[in-house]
């Protein structure tokens, strides 16, 4: 049994943003040497998100829109969260929908996935460093 | 340390449909020969799900009519993935307030559920073949 | 490869409760000596969630507000399964929203999180025994 541990960094320029992170999930599942497995991938941070979907910037702006109106951020007095000199309460619902986290299965030492499934971080309150964990279990 | 890999393929006649598949997880968790540990099972496709509830008609009716009323299929041109020629923008929005996986545990030989439990496969765009993945880690 | 399996149990005094977990999840974790791993933490009720999100009260007051907007208890005649003797079917639709189960990762010895990562069980109808599953996978 091989267990393998790795971060990935983001600073967002936006407060909220959609970025695709299949690529390295990929490559630290080739780096671990594990074969059959599983990866978890999750948010280390709770106003933001790991998902899988759509690499299509139209449906971006499709979720985007869709969250505002599920959980707006303005008036961000709507919120008792934000009492506290916070403004990201949205941020915390926005991510429940959203997901924290994904497990994808490795099969023949690759992300097993079906013909459109690509991974995302998803920040929903951006502009700092915030990290995502990956944690290989397989052999 | 024992790992299993296996798929299920669904072809639904509606749009939009539920159907129970705790009966095929069980035996193909008995099949992988595994005692103890996990079994992932997620939609390889980003306009279905995966998840765990009751297996009740009215509950199903109460879940649809949920969905279309915080993402309404109809006006299909009110989303800007729709613009690429399709008309499942409200599917890839359903399927992240459902969840795209679960992983239940395997105790004694067996999924290890509280008694309602069931796993459903969720369909929101249908009429063509789709499948699932389960991935069983343990020993 | 070790895997090790636990339970929690709750009554709670409220229909709905958020309540704290992450110290019980931790010392089931130590007490299983796993030191490099994965912890699955599952609601073992249909109309339960666990998550992961902040420690403060005002979230949770917004979190309590913002599904009662989503999927309100009242009328309890607009759901379809409240026909079957039922009064709980806006908690199974606010269980979906909040997830039913978390992964953590276990990094030398410990729940490998962020900084204001914690683990909570959400009722959405208490005032009856229900349970969490903990299966811990590693070595």
């Amino acid at each position: 049994m091989h267990v393998h541990t790795d971060y990935l960094w983001f600073s967002t320029k936006q407060r909220r943003e959609f970025v695709r992170i299949t690529d390295d999930v990929a490559r630290i599942v080739k780096e671990s040497g594990v074969k059959e497995g599983m990866v978890l991938v999750s948010a280390m941070h709770i106003t933001a998100s790991v998902f899988i979907n759509d690499d299509e910037s139209g449906l971006h702006a499709d979720y985007e829109k869709w969250l505002e109106k599920l959980a707006p951020h303005e008036p961000t007095s709507q919120y008792r969260h934000n009492r506290t000199g916070e403004d990201n309460a949205d941020a915390h619902l926005k991510r429940q929908i959203m997901g924290r986290e994904v497990v994808v299965a490795i099969t023949q030492g690759k992300l097993d996935f079906g013909p459109w499934e690509q991974i995302f971080y998803g920040e929903f309150d951006g502009r700092r460093r915030k990290h995502v964990l990956l944690k290989i279990i397989g052999e």
